[in-house]
């Protein structure tokens, strides 16, 4: 965690705008909260064409919705909202009317990686201390 | 937002269903609300038949869970709820015994649309006057 | 409700993993929390192959995300993580290192199923009792 799932219609983006977006999503994730690259996943999903209404009506709407720990101040979530929107008109030429975007928290005590809890924003480097033999042993991390 | 997420198996619902749902989700959300047209998406997704199971066993299940901003009263939510259900046994003929509804609540001040922070419930005339020039560039509101 | 959504990159899972894996986490969520069976729902959801990252760069993750009833002890909800990993090491003989699970909260008064608001945690046999009459209608429980 976080998890990010960007949601279009098929075919609205290349595999290297995939490839991009998953870059700059975890770029601007790391540089705003100080988490680590390893805990941050980026999950494509589409749907077909015409399965998209806003206000009634068929739509082009793609979705960004990000689940982070619980715990960033509001300032640091809406920074990243629109870096993840500037990042979304740069990478894919589209602008950013037909894009929602959301951030929601998860109790970080209550989410799982490699079989571990995960810890409370700020306290990762403990985190790694203590785990370290598992992570390395799982190649997560260099000895 | 909001964003209301229909998931069904494949082949469950028509385009024509799928239309007439998306319009009274549109319907009964700003209804209830007072939350524009605008601000309502909907987004139909569907897993292969056999993907879905309840108590263990394979399952017909639907779900509409809606993703919106928080701070409705729980009668409101509780009213959607019973007319989403309602809804979906006139437009689809099928009962409520396989359908699941849930509403999140999203802080609104994490979410984007348009590059613009939505305005908290019951605050929207103030953020359509304030970004109005941006709106009607995007072609979202009328000048 | 619970929705544990299992979200993998195609065909990593067999029909028949699937069957184990939905009856595991029946099995699992009823145990720690003495929820009935008939509440608990399991979708599986697949992504092509490259369509999730970690860290940036391509990855194998796959993800459980359960929607539960709001109200339960951590200790329930870190001890049905523990268990939950475990199992899908054993039943799908993939390591836990590509594997997130996250539980979230749901407002229990804020969903529905079968046309019925949910009960709290702890008031089911309650809630079964005064809807009896429409449950048994529906085949969703023995006269």
């Amino acid at each position: 965690m976080p998890v990010y799932q960007v949601t279009t219609a098929a075919d609205l983006l290349s595999d290297e705008q995939r490839q991009q977006i998953a870059t700059e999503v975890t770029r601007i994730h790391t540089s705003h909260t100080g988490a680590p690259e390893l805990f941050v996943n980026v999950v494509f999903s589409e749907v077909p064409a015409g399965r998209t209404f806003t206000a009634g009506e068929r739509s082009q709407m793609s979705f960004i919705v990000g689940q982070i720990r619980e715990g960033r101040e509001i300032e640091v979530r809406q920074a990243m909202l629109a870096e993840l929107s500037a990042m979304w008109i740069e990478v894919t030429g589209h602008g950013d009317r037909d894009l929602l975007l959301a951030i929601q928290e998860n109790d970080s005590r209550a989410a799982m990686e490699a079989g571990l809890i995960f810890p409370a924003p700020g306290t990762e480097a403990e985190w790694f201390t203590e785990n370290k033999d598992k992570l390395v042993a799982l190649g997560l991390v260099e000895a």
